[in-house]
């Protein structure tokens, strides 16, 4: 398949590498260009704008910062909108809105190609090892075309409805995470204060109804106080805020998300936010 | 070995029941005595007083609400330490604070007796299903001495220290699953509300970093609006009350467990304490 990548942030070179390795076509692109420079070395063709990305592809991935970014590069001067080819369809692995997806959608459908929304989960480490989760949204046409795409890099691909869906289920996902993380950080920070034997203790935990991704993977984060990404508390606050604002929007309240919002709010303002998520555990040590 | 049991609740009966089964001698009493009639039909003793549970028993397995009862059945009139032998061994596997089972354990001590802090996991499934997880607390030789108590119902026994241990690490159980059971809550609210495939979801989820016993175990309630036990909300209430007070005590401020714990206090005031605590749930659709 001849794929347009842009996009390659920490998130984007990997699912770029797996396409590449693949045997795709790949012609890639990144803002700061010389980030197209490993790819290359591995065979990927460098393109100078999101556009040129685009031409001749089958599909386009895209794994950019935002909802503004995506607009620009989907729909702004030089972008994928202007040469994607008939039937072409743009698969989204970044995290925006559902709104923003839902108006992408429409919009590239004007222009006669497809769009798939693709958010992924699982993390850098899900990234390299290509063993994340997509979470999709599309006509069962363009998420058909987007599949040997997605396979690249996903270990489970789940089509949960129309553009947008995939990522109603991403701000989902993120929702859960909050409460995971900050309890995480709550509870062995008492852990240590009670003098526990930690890593015995996380053991003991996994093994009853505590048992998750969240205790398995990212104690070691808080017993050694070290956050190394993983993922950035900045980024989770985005996506916490696009679903804390559907919620709103939808007439919900969800009071342990704002409550985490609000922490990891702090922890962006102390300078943390290019920390792992699970340096939520900073607010009980009185860090932040 | 020889037994005594004094508390036969919901957890208590169906762990008397496997220490029957596993061919132990058992004596059982509880303050209600009706509920002793099943495990007696089952070839158990019955006794009249927690003291006449505890003659001639190498340990006494306690299993009852609260700090108070404990000290009660342990200490009170006809009380465990009125018959305990020399080296008898009382197994608490109630859920107290940390500072009642070290009190209790130097009141035992100073009768001749053992105390070892025993608090589970694993909700009522655990229990009847002979898959709990056990949090230790207790001497070396205390805690060999309740092992083949503890393995007639537990999948994992780890041993965390001296007397006291155990609820502690119990009590960083119950503060981490409070961020759990309330993200869940308000993360598959949000997905109704949105319109997803909600089964369909949990099990792409269940694939990411969101994977959790309590999200594989528990959205099935949510997702149905019905909240059977399971573990009570007044009880996983009781129990964050503890880690708080002591969280409090070494001057730790833990946000999200505290407002849980209000959010809890809410269900409890609406009538809602009886419910498993996925009833958590109630919140975002505002009916707490």
């Amino acid at each position: 398949m001849r794929i347009g990548v842009v996009g390659l942030g920490t998130m984007g070179a990997p699912m770029a590498r797996h396409l590449v390795e693949a045997g795709h076509r790949v012609t890639v692109h990144n803002r700061t260009r010389q980030r197209e420079e490993p790819l290359a070395a591995l065979g990927a063709v460098r393109a100078e704008t999101p556009g040129e990305a685009a031409v001749g592809a089958d599909c386009v991935l895209t794994c950019v910062s935002d909802g503004p970014d995506l607009e620009q590069v989907a729909l702004g001067p030089s972008g994928i909108a202007e040469t994607l080819m008939a039937g072409g369809v743009v698969v989204d692995c970044s995290t925006v809105s559902p709104t923003v997806a839902r108006r992408l959608g429409e919009a590239l459908a004007a222009a006669g190609g497809g769009f798939v929304d693709a958010p992924v989960s699982g993390g850098s480490e899900g990234a390299e090892r290509g063993t994340l989760s997509v979470f999709c949204g599309g006509s069962d046409a363009d998420v058909a075309k987007a599949r040997p795409l997605l396979d690249a890099f996903a270990k489970t691909v789940t089509h949960l409805g129309p553009v947008g869906a995939g990522q109603a289920a991403k701000a989902v996902n993120q929702l859960f995470l909050a409460g995971a993380y900050a309890s995480l950080g709550e509870s062995l920070v008492y852990a240590e204060r009670a003098g526990l034997p930690l890593d015995r203790l996380v053991e003991a935990l996994v093994g009853g109804a505590a048992d998750s991704w969240v205790l398995r993977n990212r104690s070691a984060n808080v017993i050694a106080s070290r956050y190394p990404l993983g993922f950035r508390t900045s980024l989770h606050l985005k996506d916490l805020r696009i679903g804390l604002e559907e919620a709103h929007a939808a007439g919900l309240e969800l009071p342990v998300a704002e409550l985490v919002a609000r922490l990891e709010e702090r922890l962006v303002e102390r300078g943390y936010g290019g920390e792992d998520v699970s340096s939520l555990a900073r607010v009980p040590r009185g860090e932040a």
